[in-house]
């Protein structure tokens, strides 16, 4: 269905991180997808905290050739402050599959889909992401999302972004529509 | 091919922009269209510069049902010190043709790509986007990328994201790769 004939993979796969309070992270990281699977690379995304909640980019790339789509967690709401056992064990569950598909020598990019807020609301160790950042191969390329990156994850990244709110009609009242905000 | 069964476009379309000097921008733009399709809904693309270069994403979009994407520009590099009159020509065009996606009633989304750099550069008036901004029909979803947004294009618009650059390993010499920025 595609023309895969350029492609090439990189050699040097980075780190990299779409952190901020403003638009546009998850969308940057599934962008980032889009072109690679344009260029027939192979991509792996696992989402930490969304779960299953019915999501428009999942339609697409469910129907896409070389994309592997992971989720976990309720997609319900977390309470950072009185977080579950079960909420936890799904990021765990989450990581170690990012683990696995880093590791497992079958895809390109890995997308960590909101890994930072995981690790911010203490769902997992900020430590075990510093730990899958240094053992990554080198060919394979790692993208974190997620607001609340932290200062460590940071530190070992090699790109990152800073998505800023500048303007946000949100503030104005208009809710969530589907579509465009999931 | 996809089920388009919850299609239910939103009743009132925004006006989006994604800016700065970060990483994303294209990216998130191309991220919202997936996510977009996935519900169904109808988007237009139109690049004002990149022009018909190879990339990612447009093998991908081309084989996507409900998306158009049109090219404008040569892909060539730009001297925004000494425009010619072709580029400004070429940027003209793209703006007509995001004034007909507009209002032509087709599409749910429209996305501008690069066009707050043609304004910056020059090869179009901020004052002509504005205009494509007031005119902008109450159901569809406008979104402009590209460094240097204008204020005036900020203050026209609901949802302004600024792609901060927080750290970025091009400065360290690592060269843009396929698959991943382009």
């Amino acid at each position: 269905m595609f023309d895969n004939s350029s492609a090439e993979p990189f050699a040097k796969g980075l780190v990299q991180v779409f952190t901020g309070d403003g638009r546009g992270k998850t969308t940057a990281a599934l962008g980032t997808v889009i072109r690679a699977l344009g260029h027939g690379l192979k991509v792996c995304i696992i989402y930490f905290i969304k779960g299953d909640s019915p999501s428009g980019e999942r339609s697409i790339l469910s129907q896409l050739p070389n994309v592997t789509v992971l989720s976990y967690g309720s997609g319900e709401f977390i309470d950072p402050a009185n977080v579950k056992p079960k909420e936890k064990e799904q990021a765990e569950q989450a990581l170690t599959a990012a683990r696995e598909a880093m590791l497992g020598g079958n895809y390109n990019i890995v997308v960590l889909d909101e890994v930072n807020l995981a690790a911010a609301w203490k769902l997992i160790e900020v430590d075990e992401i510093i730990r899958l950042i240094k053992d990554k191969p080198q060919n394979v390329e790692l993208i974190l999302t997620g607001r609340q990156a932290d200062t460590k994850i940071v530190q070992n990244a090699d790109l990152v972004t800073e998505m800023l709110k500048i303007k946000h009609s949100y503030d104005k009242g208009i809710s969530a529509r589907m579509g465009i905000e999931y």
